[in-house]
């Protein structure tokens, strides 16, 4: 991030630590409440999810994890996946099993936030407090007290949607400096022909992974296109559960000078809100594109990584 | 295991390849064909399953990942989970964020299979073949090249059953040397008043983890009780797309001197049926209990591990 | 640690407290020195030190470094090395060497405290102060910014000797609750005929690996017999340089109800003095019995981990 | 490699092949030796070694081991290493010390050739073939039965000299397809004053590593200058026990078209030479041109990995 003089960066802070109390929602589900926004997923709204299974057709949006692919460049000491095999085709295990029966093996070794994944409440902090005024001191080397990705595990089921942006747009792939509006999603919304319902998880298409070619991430870009982070009061007006998006950070270049992740800030920190990062979304948006329904049952549970500040996922939509 | 006769042995060796070969489904589904008997879970039955969805609950499946705790004692070389936090809330990660904004990450560390998991149709064979006459050779290092966890990530989803073995019998938890035979599946459905469809998961509990107290997993078995080999007809008939259960290996004592794992054998590398592992049934199995129903919707998706043996697994059951 | 009450551990404290004072050495090398007692190994005593190796025999004092195998026990979230082969012999890696060339490859896995190890003068700290008053808050997970193990890698060069307290004692093994103090060592140095001098890396065998079986370490003490703190008076008056033993934590049962651990309060942070811990003895031990010989030259330079708390090491004795 | 046609790729062969036997020392150290060329390293060399030591200055050898820092970059599925903090100074370790006494720790995760490193015997086999007759299938995924690093882990203990080719061709680094000849080591030789000597543990400067910058290596060659693998009989010739060198391959480009690493083939499997790799040779380099000594004490043990292909190590030179 380029050098940003005093006076702006303090008008920056300014700003956002105003946007996000106005979103802050601590309490709302009670003092003790790690779920956050998830809180809007309740049974019924499940139950309603359950009617967008109408051709049982799956859809993965998991990225493929293989030894050394991906998008991580080292960046916060983050590396991509290493799948070892540990027991493989070609010899014994030496175990007794009889009959000629061998097994194989293998074993993995990543960052939680190293592929397709959730970012836990926990993930992100300013004014040294996590979501509902949890302090941050509480994330040690144990894990985090409170707010982790085993707080919410099983929660992210429900209805999901998807808002494929760049396509709206006519583009394979939204320009990196492109910030996404309140507006935009709005419009998106109604050329797709599909509500934000109370509840919903939403999912962001900027046609990031379109570069990627096969094993090569070499064009996919850290910074990319993405929410503003004034969208946070859309999604807390639609009540929205979770947002997912095909980037590495959801949120777009930041208009704050100085402030480099205010949707961060505000979404995860303030109103409790779980991002999805690094979601494969080709398949699904061909999909939508060619039947015009953007709305389906999403099964995006995360690993119960007890203390987890995130957890990769297989992100399943059904429709 | 016991030193058992040569004679004895071949005799073994003799009747699980005879059963081996009268349940094998290699070609049913072509010759390419990698996803075995989760061709039984068709999208119409996935339709089917979303009737399940009544009331909204989610009974996730996973057991906690935390480090150092599990059911592993290094048989295989596998260990409990490594959790390890790289970024906390103590301290600065450096990053130029600007508001005082921090983030907080992590990474894992585990076999595919030291937890809640899949077994791949790669993960067992002899004879030196896989599932569908793939030869094993081909599971090498560089991870399966046919037959592995990535060819199926996104298939396991679709109606669970719960088969709650243990308490039918009133038992807390089976003995160890207790073999569960088809006739004991019937009865336990029958009990239940579930209905055994072409398509489901099955889900076996045997109560094996109601000895784990906390983190102490001393006085789980790494034998326990589990299925006979020779459910898999009954598995086949049923034309059931995959079986899961609370124990390590799904499969209990051997019928079959000198031969260990002949359900593994016969239902993963003939039939093509994938096992999941190491399932926590206990929250499922008592609300089931409670309302009698015990059907519901199961998304289990695998992590997308390319050529992967196995792949950790957070199900969630959704009644 | 039994609870022990305030009074008592009040004076426990203001014991270590005052005693750990009086051994403090911070500014004595400099206000920027992370070297501690390793000072005392000056370039001459290193030329001096190759006058110990008469007949050129090596002894290699590391322990095996084998998958799963070792004394750890999961405290402090420690395992035992993970050992992965990423290459074998049974299958090509797939590079095009030609002429039928193939590698063999594999990777390590494991705490920098799983097995043989030199603890780094950031390992240990109270009154958060490290060794020379650095702020304990520097050791942050982007490693200790000072007196990281880097500092020091290849100091540990000289001359060594071997104070084998349990076969003066006439014991294969000191009982776990026998504390050795200045005396003793004085007294077995006598008995051996061998001088401390000034830059020395004094070797303490209490016979506790006597016990291992094979890969077996479940007879393994995580409570052994080892050094009074009170001997850091004695290490100091004799210059000496670093000191390893046998066990877990070279020190033994602390004295000072209420105070684990002593001697690493005193040695590491305030002395600044390295230790190293579960030093292989027993070949040497033997050998230096045969021949009366208990000086030779050590060799025991540490990994070069930027930042490290600790470090693996394969020290060597040459005689 | 580009592709070469058969003929010239057999031609290659046959003159790897035939060379390969002519230096094949399988059985002079007996059926069972796995030391190979070490075997030249004897006691009475050792005791010779001891008077390299004149002034007691110390080099370590070993590059930095710093999370994501370093020269690999994907080949073979190897990775930088990654180093962990998991505790720091931050932060309660949670246990019951008492005096506020609290530790760090860390842990290390890395292919045992991710860095300054030792190739076993069992890195590099053909015809199926490890040195001495041993069949490459041995090198299972439990590690290799023969040939490991453990079987030499304390033997890389001697005298040391360094051959400074790109100082004696008055460059900075050797250009990438240069290939140092027998004639041009006994010039260098000639031109450094220093005799080679049975038993030697030899050194070799192509100048490779002045190309990084901090922490920056991506001007590192992946294709390096090195040794002609013809230089296999002057190695032979003069009894050297072990070579390394500050490349990622010891071994220059290939004069054999179709053969990409004739010198690890004749030296690892054929001679039995360990070869050392990735070593920090600019300091020992630059002193070793002031005073014009050539000559030192080596100490480059390495880690006991049981059956490893390999091993990081921190050699340390003494003059």
């Amino acid at each position: 991030m380029r050098r940003v003089p005093g006076e702006i960066r303090r008008r920056s802070e300014a700003a956002i630590f105003a946007y996000g109390e106005a979103r802050r929602a601590w309490g709302r589900w009670g003092d003790d409440d790690e779920k956050g926004t998830l809180n809007h997923l309740t049974p019924e709204r499940r139950v309603a999810a359950a009617a967008m299974i109408r051709t049982g057709q799956v859809f993965p949006l998991g990225l493929p994890l293989k030894s050394g692919v991906g998008p991580q460049n080292g960046m916060m000491g983050r590396f991509n996946p290493i799948h070892v095999m540990t027991h493989t085709g070609n010899e014994s295990a030496g175990l007794p099993l009889g009959g000629g029966a061998e097994p194989t093996d293998d074993m993995l070794i990543m960052p939680t936030q190293g592929s397709t994944q959730w970012d836990a409440l926990c993930h992100m902090y300013y004014g040294d407090m996590l979501y509902n005024g949890v302090p941050a001191a509480s994330v040690s080397v144990h894990g985090a007290a409170k707010n982790g990705i085993d707080k919410v595990h099983g929660d992210f089921v429900g209805r999901g949607i998807l808002l494929d942006v760049a396509r709206w747009h006519g583009l394979e792939i939204l320009p990196a400096d492109r910030s996404i509006s309140a507006d935009d999603l709005d419009a998106v919304a109604a050329a797709e022909g599909v509500e934000v319902r109370p509840g919903d998880i939403v999912l962001i298409r900027t046609g990031a992974m379109t570069v990627v070619d096969g094993d090569d991430w070499s064009r996919f870009g850290t910074t990319a296109a993405g929410l503003d982070y004034r969208t946070a009061e859309w999604f807390e007006r639609h009540r929205v559960a979770a947002v997912a998006a095909d980037t590495l950070a959801v949120e777009g270049p930041s208009p704050l000078p100085g402030v480099a992740s205010p949707l961060h800030m505000v979404m995860i920190r303030d109103m409790g809100m779980h991002l999805g990062e690094l979601w494969w979304l080709e398949d699904l948006a061909d999909d939508c594109a060619d039947d015009g329904v953007y709305e389906f049952f999403l099964a995006a549970q995360a690993l119960r990584i007890v203390g987890g500040a995130g957890s990769p996922v297989n992100p399943v939509a059904v429709k």
